[in-house]
């Protein structure tokens, strides 16, 4: 109710500030007898880390993951999963000078007024950091979801007004490994080397720009997602809006199918070797908020990083105007950084619907 | 967990099917002494209902709310408020050649996976309808928002390729004048002709048409939202989501603000008459998932309804190819009414939020 | 969060005061396709409403339970099943003498203070008649349970000083008989006799009596219960002691257990035709919070009704010291219609972890 | 819902194994700005730690708490609370002799049964270790209380057929200290050492013994509880059912009132001080499970530990009798530590109620 837990019956909640002693995360629900390939999480946190390449924050942290319960021998023992990461590099005078003073865009001013407190060092609680604990807990919802075919892929097809052209999903070990030959992670090539340059650009005008990202869940049976409330595509879309800088969250044909006649955007059923499927997914693989077993697709709209290394106006705690400068070492773009949060989340979503499915369908 | 209720502290849970005996509400966690004013709530469903104009459907359902509980001299009395809507007009014949054919976009196939039996009568719970239960359901909650200076303003935005410009929203009061004095509920008079004939037009030809609704929210106190993963534009995005059609959610900047630096998209802050605010509001009134104070705005895209007045191929329940025609009667656009519609799931966020807020925010 | 639903994925939630316009419930999560046979819901209405015998109330309320949603064709859907029973026998001028003062040992008080408005009229939402709705409700889940071959008996084992002997429960359908053919709802006939004798006196003499209700759960497959802190027993207590007028639940060997030496008490595990049991049950079914396979056993103690036939000081709503008289029809001991309430009670409790055990349990 | 997590709005979530690298907590829902006193947290875990005496197990832990997150400057912000207890005394191949056998009374063959797999070392998450986590938790909770002037005060009231007298409650402070004066934790002090001498001698026999704890909390406003299933005593008796080793609870007049006529039970109401009280208070300060403002009252009983230094039989995962003797250091008797879970799970249960009046109760 706090708001720092995440789903239902595979259910996680993080902890942790950005300077405090270490974030973390409790994995509550997974089921038993999953293999928890400590190796696989922590590859998962660094495609997240900082540090990474020219065009992410050059801040320093191993983010080394620390499972504390719930893996016997292995496997999981069907307890909670606690993961613990130690915060390293936190160099806590760099946010002296925000101490009283509100960052525009930023979330002081917010919480202030919600908490009548606030750890101002590096944001605390509403800093990024946090989203290492997702990407920690989504490992291990990618794990049992492996163990249930289903795939998840996402990269970055859009920064500022760059954007990537549709790439062919027929395989995805294929686009993944496109994606990972560049920095900022787009299964585009010709794309890629665009943004890296924009964004490169960008950061050395002091400047920041937004993005977008697009995903693919493919594998997931028909029948996941409880309407009418709690529909698939509402589940995803509240886990990419809890995302820090997500503005936007669209599924299958999205704000352009809403310019579109129901003659042209209707997805027609067909079988193909003795499979349901549809000609086309304007639905993105979901109908009445249920999987209907084509691929699930979504794109998510991220706004440009707040902090700016140029002077800014702005207020001070007791309401007086002031300027701030950006100091610190920041992202001028964070969709490189975010890919794998995206796909951490949805990862989630599918998990925890998958187990409601166990509950609830039709045997 | 079914997915048949809405909010934690301000819950609903709906039932009922299209062409059951009533469809129906239960809120529970309306704040006691709240006076219940009937005839608001029948005037939101009046608003909703089937029936309207030319551009709805022709299907006559009176919608008369019935209030069985929960309200004791005109007042909530902090139990539950159950409200019974009977279903009128139930031509459940018009639905027999859908007994075993999947309609193409709708939810007959994933139900039918889900559950191995459906109510196909009108789409059953998958049916729109169900909406009406949450137009009453708001109301309520509009009641009590109201008493703390808050309201709530959606109009039609777009309509196909049609966009409304931006319209002033110093009066809210005076743009629902506006968007109640045409049928397509739009407050640009100009925009609502074009739409008004563009939709006639596609009802003529058998045809259906997606459009966007647009939505401010005024009086909200700093501090409402509970981050990480229940910000407050999170569980707006989830409520809009869950409503039928909507296939995407962007607030304030949104999938626009994408595509913008930093520098241009950071909101000022400054005070005006003493009270905080921003010089611009990319953040649509909501930073780090709280609200900040200012207005609240976001953008809900609705797909083409997917019952056309054409023959289209599909499959039937033994997975033959068969063919499809749309009877009935049905809506050629759906934004008219689904106005009332994001007016009452942003109630009923923003009620649960403010509850929220007693419970937990600094005072 | 209310406080009007209960279960977590086989959920109700229950609305309706004493003398409105009906009470009801809306059943969630009952799994698709399940037989829902309407005159055994009614059967089990007709066990816990007034008027049965001399040992109850007179009031005549004939507890129609009309199923609005969520059948379709004699089969659950999968969608909210909502019931709705009518009040009819509403006496509200009984109730007149109590607008302003408040009866002790009832709620009036606490709902005051807690709400500051009261439907007073039969204790509005705090009587009693609430539970009829979870009777019905009840009955949907043990619909259930017996498709699983789960049974549920309970039975009067105490009124007042009077205890039962242990009775013989190898076969529980003669239990159930034997219980049903004596108003006391107790399954040994010499002490039923023995307590109907008791309350009858009680009630001539224009008072009441507590007594306990004794539970047994059989063929409850071993894995039902969330450890650590949704304990099996936990679960099966927390929705015993929301029964009106319950001050006390015990499983197992209860309070007596713990008078009793680790050597005694422990249960040796054993076989018994290739099936782990243990020797003695002194666990009742459960072991850490989850059950092993035999039978659950619990007791129940509710309190004497507080409505007498004799005067008592209180108070008004004003503070001043005042008399009130017992007027309107009342039991004079809730257990022989509380047995029903018991049993749908623990209906729902099973039902929910059933399906928590679908979701979670090795496989 | 996979059981970890207690309370909604004040709200944990423990995790942790006994003989895992660490167990802990996180407390989801402090309000901020409440000093968090950490010399007091590890008092009352002090008071719950193994090897106090020589009537508690002679294991050794420190049991030292390490809090990660959510307190700036001592004060709680308003976000997640993490709090990191190392395990130390780790003598695991004290249990490789269990690895494959069913300890009676222990939860080693449901935990098998549920999850397919088990950390079968110290009883793994089964182990009241858990418990510590509880503690430290609700020695938060407390911190909150004590400013709203809230007062939890447990103590031994029963050892196997030994009973404490009732006690004088008028200072609770005074009881504590009594309480604190003796190793087995009653306020009786005669009864105190009767219950010592017993607890001796049943540990030199190598047998173990049950016994049962009575609670008082003071100053609890009147309006705490939400009917009709989350009242206030359902919630506090699943809080203590939950506790290892529970088989019974009860308030107010518990059992005995079940005995009892409504003419001597009923609770009159009468005025003090200009402040509203019951003259008798069977009700226990619960009326309609909703606070009345008296003293809440409650009693638990607590079965004999399962583990005994003598050989019993049992079966082997393969099914095969067996003996199995025990080994490791335990408790004869859980009472005397259990006290301080017992206290710090009421503080959990009023917290959380305490958050939820703020939201709902009439202002």
């Amino acid at each position: 109710m706090a708001g720092n837990s995440f789903g239902d019956l595979f259910r996680i909640t993080t902890f942790g500030e950005s300077h405090g002693k270490a974030i973390g995360v409790i994995v509550d629900g997974c089921p038993s007898n999953i293999e928890i390939d400590e190796a696989f999480i922590q590859s998962e946190l660094d495609k997240r880390k900082p540090g990474q390449s020219k065009i992410t924050t050059q801040r320093k942290e191993s983010d080394t993951a620390q499972i504390l319960s719930g893996v016997f021998e292995g496997k999981s023992t069907g307890t909670p999963i606690s993961i613990v990461i130690p915060n390293e590099d936190q160099r806590s005078k760099d946010y002296s000078h925000i101490a009283d003073k509100y960052r525009p865009s930023h979330a002081d001013y917010t919480y202030q007024m919600k908490y009548g407190i606030r750890d101002y060092r590096g944001g605390g609680r509403s800093s990024a950091r946090e989203t290492a604990a997702r990407v920690a807990a989504g490992a291990i919802a990618k794990l049992f979801l492996k163990q249930q075919g289903i795939e998840i892929f996402a990269h970055v097809s859009g920064v500022g007004q760059i954007e990537a052209p549709n790439v062919d999903s027929s395989d995805l070990n294929l686009l993944l490994e496109t994606r990972e030959s560049n920095i900022v992670r787009c299964a585009d090539p010709a794309a890629a080397n665009e943004m890296i340059d924009f964004i490169d650009n960008i950061r050395k005008n002091g400047d920041t720009v937004g993005g977008r990202i697009s995903t693919i869940i493919r594998g997931v049976p028909a029948g996941l997602g409880e309407p009418v409330f709690d529909r698939l595509h509402a589940e995803l879309g509240k886990a990419m809006l809890s995302i820090n800088a997500v503005h936007g969250f669209e599924y299958g044909s999205g704000f352009e199918g809403s310019r579109m006649r129901g003659s042209e955007h209707n997805d027609v059923f067909t079988t193909e070797n003795d499979k349901v499927v549809t000609k086309t997914n304007f639905s993105g693989g979901i109908q009445g908020g249920i999987s209907n077993g084509m691929d699930i697709t979504f794109k998510v709209a991220f706004k440009a990083v707040a902090t700016i290394m140029r002077d800014q106006e702005t207020l001070n705690q007791a309401g007086e105007e002031t300027t701030i400068s950006g100091k610190g070492r920041h992202d001028p773009c964070v969709v490189p950084r975010a890919v794998i949060i995206v796909e951490a989340m949805a990862a989630l979503v599918i998990a925890d619907q998958l187990l409601k499915q166990r509950a609830y369908t039709h045997i």
